[in-house]
């Protein structure tokens, strides 16, 4: 296991979205290893749970209880701020404050199904995720102008072109005259369209404020476990895995511990970028302990394997054999908007380059995963894992998720 | 001048920022045409003159007005529906009761500089932008699913690439393969990326929705006269010559007018697409004429001529000799972040195959603009001229136009 380095001692970071899945795992990673950590969160992410009858596979504590439980552990406050990063007067005072040097900000809505449901939350999406970001940017500029921005986006904004997928900016030669230019982007939700918007005005804000900003793209995280998470279970991360919020990795893994097939959506040829939870922990870490210069809009690709659908399913299927599992695989109508059968080869050597250790998948899924799924299988709900949001429907009328109240009758 | 040809018998054509300054001569155009008109206009872009201390110098009536005097004067009722389209309730309303073939999507917030003056405005000019267009969107999914969008995008989205800009899609190979992809943005305001932003969740809804859509991505239009504003005074459009909502031009031949040197920003290399108003009016009927598809974005670059700052203000000083006047130039610093001295080449040639005349600048600078400046001289306020809004400054903290005050000590 990486050990922890104090390379953090004396740097100050702020943590927008530390309750989440990210931002929980990485605020604890880097109060272990000597940053002053300060988590902004809203908890809107546990009122969507609430809303639509949803909830993790693993019982996560409340924000403050974790944090206390995190002192007592670690020996090291975490200072703690709920509030809505839209809401300007707070996120001032947040970062005045706080004063920090790098702010990660993982606090967005970010699920593509959840953008899908209904227009309501479309517009939410977008307005949460491009307001909140615009509001981090003109607190970075007003009162913390040194402070390094470290923005996550995702691979999902670049979509599935015909070629090589690069790290954010691509050279182009046309018509005998050449140019470096931001990476052509196709989001295919509107929670992905809102992270090419956010790239789209950091790039800006770098330009025209000096800001020095990092957006990460990052992949599918997967896996429960960091060191630091799973030092107490008050500290344990949250689990996903129904239709909304739950990654098809995620819910394949409970659908193996329970003797359910795999649902493949469509051909299942559908290929992404993938990560452990306990690299995106380093990956944060790396991008903050190498700052980008001011005034860099600086892109990193953040995964370390990338799978087809299908590929994922044998995987679960031959790592379930090996825990005694039988697991079956089925397609299903493709709710989504997507290519099912497309090439697919993205660049991500900058974080390598920089130090980052991969975890691998084919060696981790039974730790990382399936043992977490065995272990709290009574609080599996499969009514949740079907897939609940149709590409092609989006109503203007609120949507509810029945599946959450199914099988009550 | 252009022969209004009844294409549009029975063609029904919303019009969103109908009461703006392309709107309402679109809307006119396409009323005198025979197409059945409805305006829908929340008024803002009226109310941001009130609020800062702005007028526009040809003396416009009020929308109630307008519409009235248009339909003694054309024998033409124009639907006329006020409310904001952020609001969907009120969109959805519009849609069902108007039931459009086309909605042609003009209503955003639309100046570079007001979308810098400070956060508040910043955040206002990206929300009321996306989420209109979203509302758009999904009103047209849901209750005018076959009805074709045309919106209004800008020029300014492509930035100035060091490469030929394409219309909307560029063709790469890269390391051996190809792709036709959205041509790469770099939008240089707040405004600009809002434009962005649109482009790419319109794209999107087309391929999810099979929505027919067109992205005109509009150059910088001047001129005020088109034949049917002129054809009372009660129908005069708006000329916009203030440092937030005037362009360059517009300024300079204000400036022409009052005998002050005209003000180029910086080195006067910033080149830009423009076409006269005349040409936007033909450019939207065009567009209505020759649908899109269903599922398809088409991108059409609008604009006639491409000219840098200094061309401009060699073409107002050689017209303004021909009026008698003696015009200046002076550089003053430049309030934007942008290249001052860059390579430009934007195709926009989509529209020429589908019939486009061009008006051309040159020919038309006095009997479109100047001979307005000359006539509401007195009307003309030059403390409003000066730059007004510092790209690098943006404070968070609510900026007043202070100019619109100045001279009353
Ligand atoms: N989990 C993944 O597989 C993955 C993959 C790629 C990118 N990402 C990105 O990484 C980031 C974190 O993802 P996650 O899986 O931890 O998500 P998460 O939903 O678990 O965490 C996001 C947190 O941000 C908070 N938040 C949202 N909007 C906020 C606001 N306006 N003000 C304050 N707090 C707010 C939520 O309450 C939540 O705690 C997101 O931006 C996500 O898009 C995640
Ligand atoms: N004028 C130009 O040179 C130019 C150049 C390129 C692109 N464009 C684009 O063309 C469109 C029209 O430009 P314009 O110069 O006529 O601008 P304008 O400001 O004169 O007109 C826009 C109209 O939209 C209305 N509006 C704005 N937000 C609205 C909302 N939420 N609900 C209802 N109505 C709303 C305003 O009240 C205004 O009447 C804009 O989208 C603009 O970005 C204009």
């Amino acid at each position: 296991a990486q050990q922890a380095s104090y390379s953090g001692s004396g740097r100050r970071v702020m943590i927008v979205g530390g309750d989440g899945y990210c931002g929980w795992a990485t605020a604890l990673h880097l109060s272990a290893r000597g940053y002053a950590v300060s988590i902004v969160d809203n908890l809107c992410r546990r009122t969507f749970d609430l809303q639509l009858g949803l909830d993790t596979l693993t019982p996560i504590a409340p924000i403050h209880t974790r944090v206390k439980r995190w002192g007592q552990v670690a020996g090291r406050d975490i200072d703690l701020r709920i509030g809505d990063i839209c809401d300007f007067e707070f996120l001032s005072e947040a970062v005045q404050a706080f004063r920090p040097d790098a702010v990660v900000h993982f606090g967005e809505q970010r699920s593509a199904p959840y953008s899908m449901i209904d227009r309501a939350r479309a517009v939410f999406t977008q307005h949460n995720n491009v307001i909140g970001t615009l509001n981090v940017l003109f607190a970075i500029k007003e009162f913390a102008p040194d402070c390094h921005l470290v923005k996550l986006g995702t691979m999902g904004e670049y979509g599935t072109p015909n070629i090589d997928i690069e790290e954010g900016y691509i050279t182009i030669t046309h018509n005998g005259r050449t140019d470096t230019l931001p990476y052509p982007k196709q989001g295919g939700s509107f929670y992905h369209l809102s992270k090419v918007h956010d790239s789209a005005n950091i790039l800006f804000a770098s330009r025209a404020w000096k800001v020095a900003a990092t957006d990460l793209n990052q992949g599918v995280v997967y896996g429960v476990a960091t060191e630091e998470t799973m030092a107490d279970p008050l500290l344990i991360n949250r689990y996903d895995y129904d239709g909304v919020f739950g990654t098809a990795l995620n819910r394949f893994v409970v659908q193996a511990a329970v003797g359910h097939p795999l649902t493949v959506y469509g051909k299942g040829g559908q290929t992404r970028g993938y990560l452990d939870i306990r690299d995106t922990v380093r990956c944060i870490q790396i991008a903050i302990d190498n700052p980008a210069a001011k005034g860099e809009f600086r892109v990193f690709n953040q995964f370390t394997e990338q799978f087809s659908v299908n590929e994922l399913a044998a995987i679960v299927q031959q790592q379930g054999a090996k825990a005694g599992l039988d697991v079956q695989v089925k397609s299903v109508p493709n709710p989504r908007v997507e290519a099912e059968d497309h090439y697919y080869n993205a660049k991500h050597t900058r974080l390598m380059e920089l130090g980052l250790q991969p975890h691998l998948l084919s060696d981790n899924l039974i730790d990382s995963l399936l043992k977490f799924a065995l272990q709290y299988k009574d609080r599996i709900n499969t009514d949740l894992i079907k897939p609940a949001v149709d590409w092609r429907k989006t109503p203007v009328s609120s949507g509810t998720m029945q599946a959450a109240v199914a099988g009550k009758h």
